[in-house]
């Protein structure tokens, strides 16, 4: 089977591919930061959710004041759900774009706006700026999966 | 690289792929869209949940009224995650699916039913639609999903 | 068009990717199995979001009283966010990694980990589990896919 490996590995040797992997690879790990985000205000706020979690800080109503919503806390998870609505759509819409045949300046493009794009919406939202910061960075990042969008079904379209 | 290109295009030649593609993108849009639909009613329902995005309507106690849930907001965004529930696994089961060999009459049917009814799934949450419309649209999406998943594990099944 | 049909079937032949079709549709159903886990408890703690679920119960207030929320629905859905959030690297991540020309062996053992991690993780927060059970299963899914990530970035790298 080592020839179907090759060709597995060409496809991985193809240039569009490798920079939707590198740059998908980037865009999870930053979305995969904020769970880690999360935790550390979690803890540091000492706000948690499931009565299981606060058990080390005594029990009954010692612990039970930490189950509270925490605006730190919140503000990343909402970070984190924005995340999951706009990478899943670059996730699927980027591969079947890099699979479409762009040139490959073109997909470098928008691959990198895209990531640009999402890091500087979790930055506005982190920090936070002053909007249209945040606003901007969205529109920017949804403006480039529309744009891949667009490729993909002019040059697969068959309803 | 000309070659390898070419190979990738073959894959997208491919029209169960294409049709996948297609589909695939169709229900990403639509998931998208709920971004859109969010917006705007925190727009014209005046109802925020961030201070930052409160600031352009005054600052202090006038613009503090505006950091408040919506029932029409709430319901879009619970429509909004209910997609990504259900449009992750069809992207990633849908995928695999495509790759393993399935008839193209018999994949054109699991792609368009599924997109159908998470179209008819938008409507029915959003009009709303009494009961059981939303549950109906839900359970046929989700069960040409596990259709997809029965043939890919019939198929690749590798423990 | 049989020739290019070949071609993908051979895709699905490859066994790294057999084994990760394999394990992605596991843990897909894995995670759609907790829709009908949230349903089982709206419907037995009658704990509803959406007036018109609550239709069935009657009209005006002796329907209203449903319209709340319960902690064990609360719980589940917890679960499956959660889910979506360690699930989606790991569907993208995962799908490159498969075609990045890991071992064989190597692969199985990422791919079995992180099912077996998260399989765990949805009993540890059901359960639940005292921590730091839940704690645990989420860190070995969640380093099964950052060294996934690294193999990734490690061949594909094109910035």
């Amino acid at each position: 089977r080592s020839g179907e490996m090759a060709k597995l590995t060409q496809l991985i040797d193809n240039e569009v591919f490798r920079a939707y992997a590198t740059y998908a690879t980037i865009v999870l790990l930053k979305m995969m930061l904020m769970s880690l985000i999360t935790a550390y205000f979690r803890i540091t706020r000492k706000a948690f959710v499931n009565p299981e979690d606060t058990a080390s800080f005594g029990k009954g109503e010692s612990a039970k004041k930490y189950l509270r919503t925490d605006p730190d806390v919140e503000r990343v998870r909402r970070g984190h759900l924005n995340d999951l609505e706009n990478i899943v759509p670059f996730l699927g819409i980027g591969l079947l774009y890099a699979l479409s045949g762009p040139e490959l300046s073109t997909a470098l493009l928008h691959f990198r706006i895209f990531t640009g794009a999402r890091i500087a919406h979790t930055f506005a939202y982190l920090i936070p700026l002053p909007q249209p910061g945040r606003g901007l960075s969205w529109a920017v990042a949804y403006s480039v999966t529309i744009s891949m969008a667009y490729k993909v079904l002019k040059t697969a379209l068959y309803l």
